[in-house]
């Protein structure tokens, strides 16, 4: 028996264990669900023991210092065969899920798990309606099922190959204790070579595709200070500064006319966006269909609306390039009417997306120092580092990223995309800066699988791509 | 007798007038004062009447239009001699005062006038405490009482010249009706050349004034859309247009480097500062001390924070040059923390303060079309004129405004100075707009009155200046 026929035998009896997990309201955020939260990760320590793994819940802190709901981490380990020389992937899921308001708009019980067919206008098939169907337990249930179904048929649940595992309770609510815990378990982690996450999407239904990277973030807020009161603009306007229109006037050189960011050194560590890169994204806009404009029409825009820094597509400028934004502006009198007033301050928050390789520690202080650099007359600054977190970009002659391509590509009989996200994902961050791990994300969600809302659903189809596709990975690792 | 002396002798007459007119709580803003509002009108009308004046109530509007309290007008016209060719004044005040909260900080009550020496430490010698007893009542008073005096000693309450009385009940509430005031009574009031109003200071106690210009005014919002919804700076940074950071962008073109402002044909209704305005300006401010730097102090900042438009003192930009504030600024996210947010609009309160003979209308009118000149690609503008009002600047070599000097000084013993205020006081704007009357600002308060606080005071030194002032400003004009 293949692997791909134990997991079609064992169909059923997938989803029946993924429905008794989604049956554990593990809403992390919420103290009144802490037992529960213990019990789905307790639930996934047991069935990672019974496929052979050496699986424990550990301890990550508890409520009293403020920082989280100490919701223990399951960590798991498998002696890989002898033989085995191929990489050692950490696989990163969670078992914690969001909360279920608006409960009304629930169409059945969030946790009372239905498979049910598409209703008359919904695209795709059979689906798990429930909360954490898709986010994350449904897609951490894949890589499960693909281990039981080479445990069944190959005696070791990774058929040999380097895993080890590592679910956290806490995604949901903020992660407050996973640096503690990376920290704490940093040896052993530093054992393994790349991260694997499925907790992301696909192009579309037919369309597969690995996520190989994420941008990072540094967030700050800034603050003008001039005088030490409020003025009025009929007897100080035009005698003293007015901080509003100076900052203005510092972040409106933020950007040169190429719109690329003018702080000195900010494009240092920026690796270069590859030739094969630039064509394989210009193949999926034409392939898919998406391009600048018709995603400018979603948000009411239109083509000439398409601006950024010059010489890159839309998808480069998202996918590859680092951006600085002003997320957003306050000073003075912002009610109705009118008051003429000069602000004795005034503030923005402005952030930065970064890529590969740059530092949102360093970009931060590259922007504290371009600003102390434009200090305007008069005036002083007060800084703020909000947070940052470190992009991700695995590279494309990953070994790994070429086996997890070529066993999608098995499992779903498409060449799956290569694809890469803006946003930032702060456990594939963290990872990166702590222990310098790569992370590659295989997920098998749909844009319309609702995830943080009513009805959040997994389609089956899904689930049973990405068994195969876990399985395929195992198969590609050590053959 | 001289009028003079007629003024010696009625003092204690004087100032108990005053203090009858104190006790009508005229707090123009509360409904509830309705009747007490009527009351101190129909007391400055039988003062009028007493001394000669053809005087009225004239009803203004109700509260049904929602504009307003309707409280009357007092209007009082007088017949000049046949042979008086001087100007003919239309003296403008208020016999409304503001409301009184916090009561529980007033030392007595503020409708109770109490005559009182300084205490200890604070300047100045008696004073009449009571709300309004500066603003306006005190100060009208000082007029009504010359006209007393004059009556006695020539049987004429203004010794023959022309003077038109206009003493408002809603100064301290918006003056709502005042517009469609002016404009029923257009054809009337057309007959007066020069505007006087007592309801401004002096430099300091031993330094009377002549306030002989104030600044105007144009205030707008203006918004500035892109996309039709909130984004995620993650998957949209860089890909479109982030309103905060264009709306810096164009507002940080409002200056040039010498801070002057931009926008098309700004200047070209500026009345430029006369050679002996700036000698003046440059002598009062060597002779009382009042400096850039020592102003700034005050509000804590160095004398580096001197900034504005170049070639200018900082009198000179207060008080004779046009400036463009940003008053407000707010977009996207404002609260605590992070929120990667690309705002769908962001906006702005942008008021200029104006100089003669710059219109509002047109100032705003070229703003706005600066503003679209340099609409940023894929967004669009929504303006709106917020309000605007007339600057006053009476020229040097008004005839009013020689005698209104040579008054105060006969009357202080003291050259007094010429002075203008960065501020606007929009009913000297709206005579200027509507009837093309400059005014002269003839007022003895002090910086330190009160006005507007608990225990409001008038020092009866001030009372006694202003007195004599309106009376030697009637000798001037009629001899």
């Amino acid at each position: 028996m293949t692997v791909l026929d134990a997991l079609a035998k064992n169909k059923s009896a997938a989803q029946q264990r993924l429905i008794d997990w989604l049956r554990i309201p593990s809403i992390s955020t919420d103290p009144k669900y802490r037992d529960q939260c213990r019990a789905a990760g307790q639930w996934a320590c047991d069935q990672l023991r019974e496929l052979g793994f050496d699986a424990k819940l550990v301890e990550t802190g508890d409520v009293k210092d403020g920082k989280g709901s100490g919701h223990p981490v399951v960590l798991a380990t498998i002696a890989p065969k002898q033989s085995y020389s191929g990489p050692h992937v950490l696989f990163y899921g969670h078992y914690d899920v969001q909360p279920v308001d608006p409960l009304n708009l629930w169409e059945s019980d969030p946790f009372n798990p239905v498979v049910r067919a598409a209703r008359t206008g919904q695209a795709g098939g059979e689906r798990i309606v429930a909360r954490g169907a898709v986010d994350d337990k449904g897609q951490v249930a894949t890589f499960l099922e693909a281990c039981r179904a080479w445990k069944q048929t190959s005696g070791h649940a990774t058929n040999g190959a380097a895993y080890t595992i590592l679910l956290e309770g806490e995604e949901e609510s903020g992660s407050a204790n996973l640096e503690r815990f990376v920290k704490d378990h940093a040896a052993m982690l530093k054992k393994t070579d790349v991260c694997l996450i499925s907790d992301t999407g696909m192009v579309d239904r037919d369309k597969p595709a690995i996520t190989y990277g994420v941008r990072g973030l540094a967030y700050t807020q800034i603050t003008l200070h001039a005088s030490n009161q409020d003025l009025h603009s009929g007897l100080w306007g035009g005698r003293c500064p007015n901080p509003i229109t100076e900052l203005c006037y510092v972040l409106s050189q933020l950007h040169d006319k190429d719109r690329r960011i003018t702080i000195p050194h900010f494009y240092d560590d920026v690796r270069p966006i590859s030739q094969a890169e630039r064509e394989a994204w210009a193949k999926l806009s034409n392939d898919t269909g998406v391009t600048a404009e018709s995603t400018l029409a979603k948000i009411g825009l239109k083509r000439d609306a398409d601006v950024g820094e010059s010489g890159y597509t839309f998808i480069e400028r998202e996918w590859g390039r680092p951006t600085a934004e002003i997320n957003g502006i306050w000073g003075g009198y912002t009610g109705e009417g009118a008051k003429t007033v000069i602000p004795a301050h005034a503030s923005a928050k402005v952030s930065f997306r970064l890529v590969a390789d740059q530092k949102p520690e360093v970009v931060t202080q590259q922007f504290f120092n371009w600003l102390k650099s434009k200090t305007p007359t008069g005036c002083r600054w007060e800084l703020e580092d909000l947070h940052g977190g470190y992009g991700v970009t695995t590279p494309t002659e990953s070994v790994t990223l070429k086996k997890a391509m070529r066993a999608l590509e098995r499992a779903t009989g498409t060449q799956p995309y290569m694809i890469k996200s803006g946003g930032s994902i702060p456990v594939a961050g963290m990872l990166k800066s702590m222990l310098g791990l790569d992370t590659i994300f295989m997920g098998f969600g749909l844009d319309d699988d609702r995830v943080h809302s009513p009805n959040e659903k997994f389609e089956i189809a899904c689930f049973e791509m990405g068994m195969k596709a876990h399985a395929m990975l195992i198969d590609e690792l050590t053959k």
